[in-house]
């Protein structure tokens, strides 16, 4: 139990379950990383990676950690995307960088998912630049994890911030990807899939979301999957859907005032055991179920953004994952390689886009 | 401490302190709305209301309370604006109802403030076509007070959903409005004003709200607040800001995902202590603790959300407050009639409409 990521049972074990890691993005630097891959290696005997970055620093690094590095390819990058780098300079420049690698070692096909803990924007724009969009996906999206009240722990939110904005073709092409996603990536046989709005009535909210409703509700029954219309912020974490489907503004802000709300509560709660000297003999008491509580609403088990509607997964940890984080985007990643993600997602949009463009309004097609 | 609400302590004692309450609207009716003002009676001896509803019904009510028929004048109401009533509907059909009555005392000017736990969009279409929108507002917003980290205890938000969009002038009246009510409502001198966006970089964002971080700025001066610029999700909760700018469908998705998150979080942490005897022995040991946290983060103490940008004040409680809900709201309309909000904020929106239009780009004057 304790080390449920949510994730899906593995079930095809054909692809090759090789990693591309860029280990040099992160906050914490390299070494969580590297102690990150080590965890996951723990748990996922038959994993292996290609590890991006300073050659030198991470032979020293898996060379400390024993048997890590049977698991390891160490590939040489001399440059490091920064935080603060623009995407359009690490367009321009970035040939060099650790980030630039990863993504690079799936297009050639050397590896199945990468994993970075790097500038969002940056890796957006090297994972669409790089392994270019699906045909028929307008803009590519970001999904999460969020905890919730369903049998399987999480719901499945996207997009919350490779966009600004979205449109109704957008959304449409947003819950066949989060639809697939939580196939496989929550092993939902038919996954139910709402639409973020103000309201749940049909008649509410902005002209793209009424457009958008009719039309999910049409490709919901060839693709498989229950439609249940509008839900609203408080169905997020709940248990009416199980993915969640937004632009990309109202999904990130949506995804930083959560977290902030449950990073706000439980250090309230902390104070509130540290207020009297009964409450701390009940911190005591209650320690270990207070542990499950707070693993239970852990970001860092559900470390990891995955970029969908590209030829090729990207999982995008948090840049202030430790081990931890690293370790959870890691699972995450090699669920998908071994779901053969990558593959189902292309062959569900490109089944949609033709039925998409039978049931588009005249005035579109 | 225990029945501190976040509010700034009365300073100015000249206004009438007569409320409009409109008793029928909520989802526990006229019982609930009757026990919250008898609980306010408590803390404010000096208020008076005027109670609209079915005047039986309603003196039954108020007569089973000690003393309370002093404080009350009832004004009878043959119809009820039910929850599913669409706005425009309780516009052509609504004259006779409690909450038409409710917000009339305000326009003829009986009472300083409305309160209703009603119908929102009826309340504020209702409000609006009374109360007529200040001149110089385009857009009426809906303010509400978050829990946070600042001293106060409390944050602003708004829009939270009075419109589903704002545009660049709108998102300034939003900053100048919400700033009057910081100052109001929580006593702050020089409130802090943030604009919610998905990064705190200048260049990050749609183009309405790169034009309002702008105009926003240059008001900024002449009205005596500081413009922090552009804030994130997770500073909602938090002490970067005290109010915080967003459009009403940004606003509505933050304020629900938050309530469903704090929600989530204190269902888990119930759980948790009642998984074992020993964290069932902890609950006990930790129970005042714990209530006082409850309480911190109990959505029934900031009950009320404000609508801002009319002619007139009207405090929207929860539909489903309970009597400790209710009296938080009477308790929000009493300061705010007693610091003579109504006036301030309209002369705060007049002096700034006037800089504005000095300060509007070419291309809009």
């Amino acid at each position: 139990m304790s080390d449920k990521t949510g994730m899906a049972p593995i079930r095809d074990a054909a692809a090759t379950g090789v990693l591309s890691i860029d280990a040099m993005g992160g906050d914490l630097g390299p070494e969580a990383v590297v102690s990150g891959l080590a965890l996951a290696v723990k748990k996922i005997p038959a994993i292996r990676f290609i590890v991006h970055g300073d050659k030198p620093t991470l032979d020293a690094l898996i060379a400390k950690r024993r048997g890590l590095s049977d698991h390891c390819t160490v590939r040489h990058a001399d440059d490091i995307v920064a935080m603060t780098d623009k995407p359009s300079q690490v367009l321009r420049t970035g040939r060099d960088t650790s980030m630039w690698s990863a993504v690079e070692a799936v297009k050639s096909g050397e590896a199945t998912v990468c994993v970075s803990c790097g500038n969002t924007g940056a890796l957006m724009a090297v994972s669409t630049i790089r392994l270019r969009k699906l045909p028929g996906v307008n803009r590519p999206a970001i999904a999460i994890l969020w905890p919730s009240r369903n049998p399987s722990g999480f719901n499945v939110m996207l997009d919350v911030g490779a966009d600004i904005r979205a449109d109704a073709e957008d959304l449409v092409q947003y819950a066949l990807m989060g639809m697939s996603y939580a196939r496989n990536g929550l092993g939902l046989d038919r996954p139910r899939v709402g639409l973020l709005n103000v309201g749940t009535e049909e008649n509410k909210g902005r002209t793209e979301l009424k457009d958008a409703h009719d039309r999910i509700e049409k490709v919901a029954v060839d693709n498989g999957f229950d439609f249940v219309g509008f839900v609203e912020g408080g169905d997020i974490p709940g248990d009416r859907v199980d993915v969640i489907v937004t632009d990309g503004f109202t999904g990130n802000v949506a995804l930083k005032t959560g977290e902030g709300t449950a990073r706000f509560v439980r250090d309230m709660l902390a104070e509130a055991f540290r207020a009297t000297p009964l409450s701390k003999v009940a911190a005591l008491l209650a320690m270990s179920s207070l542990k499950r509580l707070s693993r239970r609403i852990d970001p860092r088990r559900v470390n990891g953004g995955v970029f969908l509607g590209l030829n090729g997964t990207v999982v995008k940890s948090h840049g202030s994952a430790d081990e931890t984080g690293i370790a959870a985007a890691v699972g995450l990643a090699w669920n998908l390689s071994e779901a053969g993600f990558s593959e189902r997602l292309k062959a569900r949009v490109a089944a949609a886009t033709a039925t998409l463009e039978q049931t588009a309004p005249e005035a579109e097609t």
